[in-house]
């Protein structure tokens, strides 16, 4: 993991022993914690067109910045629990993805995995 | 943003990009994509204890590993639509965070930031 | 609660009843369950405009009606655990909304409430 | 669908037209709206125990049966823009489940239905 991100996984760490909040951070807890995370980021865009959403006051983009943060600490943590390599995972990752979606074939044609039928 | 995290972003931006799917990645968009994924990692962990949800099956956590692999990806893509950097976002967020919750008070307590009361 | 609301959570307690899955079934586990089949119907939606989600394939919509199909069937089985009274909730919810947004301030400007300030 | 259910449907109708809201209501927009609900519910439930979880406080009672009337709120307001019978969709539904999830075969096993194979 890169040495930036092994930094604030540390701090994150070392935030939650410090409370002693480690005995509840389960994955399944720290997992609810994401999500709950995630929907707060939705909110945040829920009433603007997608064009509103790519040029955000100073006010919004920062409170959006700070649920990015939120996000990223959760998952984390839960890397950490779970002993998962989050870089490595996400390089694995991007290579299935590369090919289950060849760029050839889905070229300009956004759609869930689920719905490509051959 | 480290070196290992902007190597992934950019990946990701050229994986959108010889796809033609930038178009479709709007923040907006992207918070939907991310909130899917924590949808999909709540439904490993929905209806096993914490206890089990700690101890995975290899099969089970390889998949985990690809849900916070998917989070972590449209993560990296909203903050390099926005220009966020997530990394400062992070411990920004975390220093709020350390004021929020001093460890002599909150210790051995979690809850919501909007449950604890003056 | 509805007659024909009603029914149908009986209906989902006995479905979970042959099955002994009540045991699984805690509040915490179904709001988890919940959330996630919310994150299955933003998948419907994700790349598409907010034209486009307004006018579905058959296919597609029924795909979402399954989707919707699921949350109810979570919120009432929470709302059974917890003995809440839906219908009741939601109308006493409604009238919390009617003050906080007064139509007269609001109109045409949809935003959270946490957004509004004065 | 239900007397009350359609009684609690025009009255959010209603209420969406008296602030002009209808614009924003797009089927996209209101899955995120529902899916950050679904967010705020879990935030109530995540670093309980599950036991925790069934017996809350009066307080925490009521904000979580205010946190069920949003998300059916959210669900109705879909239903109604995607003229959608949420009633007949859910007994559809769970007639599927009773045939994707027999009684005999998963008795005290609740697992995602992919998890489980032949």
């Amino acid at each position: 993991m890169a040495d930036s991100l092994d930094e604030l996984s540390a701090r994150l760490l070392a935030f939650a022993r410090a409370r002693d909040w480690e005995q509840f951070q389960s994955p399944k807890n720290l997992a609810m914690a994401l999500a709950g995370e995630a929907g707060e980021l939705l909110e945040h865009f829920q009433w603007l067109t997608e064009a509103q959403s790519a040029s955000l006051s100073p006010e919004k983009q920062r409170a959006v910045a700070h649920e990015l943060a939120d996000i990223l600490s959760y998952l984390l943590r839960i890397a950490e629990r779970l002993d998962i390599d989050l870089i490595a995972a996400t390089h694995e990752k991007i290579a299935i993805n590369e090919t289950r979606y060849p760029a050839a074939r889905v070229r300009g044609d956004a759609r869930r995995a689920s719905d490509y039928q051959d």
